[in-house]
């Protein structure tokens, strides 16, 4: 049942139409300035009316979507903080005092925090979005961290709160995510879809020290030689290795890009989803664009596998969707020229070497 | 007079003072996020903290100058556009149809333009800040473009503008610039103060063709050869090289600094501008952010100079102030993070390692 969903959607995402991304630079290059000066926000303007098909296309509603999960191989001794800080800091979204909750309400994003598979009971929490499909995964070092239902299952929520969004106004997704240990299935997926050794796609996470890094990628290699994972079949990869979160922002991505709509990675995490989504679909990467380089070791190794450039280089590792969020506040900026500029015609400039 | 308010100007700035920092940067560390995380964000919020020796410093009232002026070099064919261009893009601005309207809309900031130099006659205008020192500058490639006492006059009205906002309230100061031909004195200020050959700091301004470019590497050699401007002093090599919006935004850099205000650069003219203020007062850089990377060639190698890390990367190359606006955002963004996001102990949440 999930699996046909998931296999109608990714049948759904067609490539961009270049006429339409044409269209919008003809308008882009009759603005008051010299033609491609504004460089990267005429080319997000450009992607936003060709992902729309619509010259006249507003970006009104944005939604950063926070999918939330642990992970059983916290057990490890991979990430530099408790398993609780998950549960924790879902709170703290709720709350507003997190770094997403200031970028977002700068951007003028609403926050979705989406339970997942965290590890904890939030009966009596209100604002939640309850889509748990699990206390969190398995230990991908020793067993698969998900069954295969499991994944998707989390894939399947991915895509029914991606239209869900969408057919209340959402213009815009930006990915966010929380849970303490994911940067190491992450990185292990990383590591199935690019072909690169653990070491070349595997950071520091929140900030583990040398030993801890070490673990980290002994565990990635010792999982990836339990499990063989085969990059043909995404969905296995996804299970063996796990991150619920991760699950749902595969289904986020091809949701929205089934439905035509705009999706702004966040970091490390978001481009983990990116790449079984794209083994899914091949297209959907037209319908991604890197909000920001991560500081994290290896995500530009993942980038580059899916073709895409980072809008920032702020040195971020914060995840949450933070980087998204400001990679919506560019995309805005790109719409607001496209839209607010005068034409050479409107202002009596004269044009270039006339 | 005008020489001596300078060097008064220049006296008065003052190397940030390092415990600033490190009490903001402690605040930092206490909220909800890995240390560090927020990577430039954070950097943003400490400056201003030290910029401005206030752990509550608020950002309220933001604004781009622009300054506008005409160059006589352009009877050399160094420009892809007319010089009418100049003032047709000064009424644009008023109009408000300009890329850097939209953009300091977006970010809230408020647009001066300033006729400092414009070949044009603005009687009726309304709006415009009239401090014309010139109807344009000389030929540089023939003679000195400005005599002194206009390089001078032009830094001081940068100066005075600068402490007539501040007095008015003026929070953060973002440099915006328009002048047809104006990429040429810049190349020639960079190539002076980095030691660097014309070639190396040249680029296609708006767009020239390729005989267009070799013209305007071979204007400034010519210009070099014969003025033989001596770095060890930069109001000279201004005068000799000119660009009174240059002068403009060199007295707007240090009148911003000489009175605690940080200052966002834009790209290649604005960090010509700086180049000329770091030669009068080394420690005015503490106060420099530079908001973007231009895709005008050679503008890495003058930040290199100033020793400044751009803060965006976004192939832009208009002019105007527009990357200076983006740099706002940022800062905003920073300091946002530093006043509104819950602490560890606020949020309930556990620290690392506990």
């Amino acid at each position: 049942m999930n699996s046909a969903i998931i296999q109608e959607t990714a049948s759904r995402i067609q490539p961009l139409n270049p006429a339409w991304r044409a269209q919008a630079q003809a308008r882009l290059d009759r603005l008051t300035k010299p033609q491609g000066s504004l460089g990267r926000l005429e080319e997000l303007a450009a992607w936003y009316v060709a992902v729309r098909e619509d010259l006249k296309s507003s970006l009104k509603k944005k939604v950063v979507m926070i999918f939330a999960a642990d992970h059983g191989v916290v057990a490890e001794g991979v990430s530099a903080y408790p398993q609780d800080v998950t549960f924790q800091m879902v709170a703290n979204f709720l709350q507003g005092g997190a770094g997403i909750n200031v970028l977002a309400r700068h951007v003028g994003a609403e926050v979705q925090v989406v339970d997942i598979g965290v590890k904890y009971d939030f009966s009596g929490f209100s604002g939640l979005i309850s889509r748990k499909v699990a206390f969190g995964s398995r230990n991908l070092a020793q067993e698969a961290a998900l069954s295969r239902a499991e994944a998707e299952a989390a894939i399947n929520v991915g895509i029914e709160l991606a239209q869900e969004n969408i057919a209340a106004g959402a213009d815009v997704l930006a990915t966010g995510e929380m849970g303490i240990g994911n940067t190491t299935p992450a990185a292990a997926l990383a590591a199935v879809f690019t072909g690169e050794p653990a070491a070349t796609v595997t950071g520091r996470g929140t900030g583990v020290d040398d030993a801890g890094y070490r673990r980290k990628v002994e565990v990635i290699e010792r999982a990836l030689a339990l499990h063989q994972p085969d990059p043909r079949d995404p969905v296995e990869v996804l299970a063996k290795l796990g991150g619920l979160e991760i699950g749902g922002l595969t289904g986020l991505i091809l949701g929205a890009a089934a439905a035509r709509r705009p999706v702004l990675l966040d970091g490390f995490i978001a481009t983990a989803a990116a790449l079984v989504a794209a083994r899914l679909c091949p297209a959907v990467s037209d319908y991604l664009k890197a909000a920001h380089r991560s500081a994290e070791f290896g995500h530009q190794v993942m980038l580059a596998s899916l073709g895409l450039r980072p809008l920032l280089d702020l040195d971020l590792r914060l995840g949450e969707g933070t980087g998204a969020a400001l990679g919506i506040n560019l995309l805005e900026v790109g719409l607001k020229i496209y839209h607010e500029m005068a034409t050479f015609a409107e202002a009596g400039v004269s044009g270039k070497d006339s």
